[in-house]
């Protein structure tokens, strides 16, 4: 069932309002009839089905049931990524929500191939966080990823305890231990800021400045990941540590 | 370094030459020249550095150092995929071959919107040992990944023992222990035979057939990933229990 995302919490019976954009999608594009359900999230994650009551150019529908069953990792994952070029940002974002990242940053580093210019850059992030939205919708999220651009040296400012950098220098050394010890001292509600480099790997001073500030320099297992696969490895490996048993 | 694959085995200080695409790619694209190093796979996976001798339309080169380190995936991972619609299979062999996999098996089942008429078949093949061949070498991998296209029934007559089904509704229903229980049976050597659905998912009738054939139904964590998506989750997940300590 279709699911649309709404910025005010909700209860059963309430009425409410869907964007302009969300009306013509589920009007429009989905066909969807009076009478018909979808579902929707409210501010808290909550999901409900909902029923249509009205169409046109704002639809009005009506909460029917309370269907909220967590689908969210029980760790938060932030996953920054030096930018890339191509779709490799927006691939980055799609795949990352439908396996459950909660926020994503990208950063201008040393061997950044691309390059956002200062006028560009909001309408990257904008393009960026309607593929999240998009894909959250699709992948029945309960909340839409945020997305940041953000200079590089600002990640040495987090305040996030647990803070590492995928290194295919760390797999190359046979280094396989990392990881998954990190993930081990995770638990239910704790973060991890995981980073990854673009295409052309990060310079060695920029590792130096990342363990400078307690990151951990963590392999991700023999085989060289493109820039926009590591993070689809590390979100994996998350929910398999913690959601599989 | 850039590295080929050649279909005969090597030792050290051994003249070979390159296929005719190879030394277009070798001399053409990479622009390599005589006396420069590049990377050779043999047919037994063992990975030598070798010295261009001669170029032209044939390249001719010699071993000089044996660098064979293993990077493949210690249980053998086929992928079986319902062929799905656009790019999506050639994602699934682009990344799937970059994550370890070593067979694909790509199938027409009930729900697959995707068709490939008999006359395509090859075509469609042909495209896509092509994908699994460049991805092979840009991710360093010790053997290029088969692609096989087969009519599902043929699945049920697999010999490999170890055999699973990825499956939306084991999800949904809270069914989070299979798919781990499943990996902790295998050791290294062991064969796994993943199979996927399309983008339309398994008709029930097709489910219970599996299950008929010792098919195990396993959900891969609570939220809903894309056809060309859960494989790559699969392929992570089997790194991070086997090649991560």
């Amino acid at each position: 069932m279709q699911r649309y995302f709404v910025k005010q919490p909700l209860k059963i019976q309430a009425e409410l309002q869907l964007s302009k954009e969300d009306s013509h999608h589920l009007i429009r594009v989905m066909r969807t009839d009076i009478g018909q359900d979808v579902e929707v999230v409210d501010l808290d994650g909550k999901v409900f089905i909902a029923e249509v009551l009205k169409s046109g150019s704002i639809a009005t529908l009506r909460t029917k049931e309370d269907i909220t069953k967590s689908v969210e990792l029980p760790v938060d994952i932030t996953i920054a990524c030096g930018i890339s070029k191509g779709d490799k940002n927006e691939q980055i974002i799609k795949r990352g929500t439908e396996m459950g990242a909660k926020h994503f940053i990208f950063f201008e580093s040393r061997y950044s191939v691309a390059r956002w210019s200062e006028p560009k850059v909001e309408k990257k992030l904008k393009r960026l966080r309607e593929i999240a939205k998009g894909a959250a919708e699709q992948s029945h999220r309960q909340l839409i990823p945020t997305v940041v651009f953000i200079k590089a040296p600002a990640l040495f400012e987090t305040t996030i305890e647990h803070r590492m950098v995928a290194y295919e220098e760390s797999a190359k050394q046979d280094e396989h231990a990392n990881f998954k010890s990190l993930l081990l001292q995770l638990k239910a509600g704790d973060q991890l800021l995981a980073v990854f480099g673009p295409e052309g790997g990060f310079a060695e001073e920029e590792i130096q400045e990342f363990t400078e500030h307690q990151f951990v320099l963590a392999g991700l297992g023999p085989r060289i990941l493109r820039a926009e696969t590591a993070p689809m490895y590390l979100l994996s490996a998350v929910s398999y540590q913690f959601e599989l048993k």
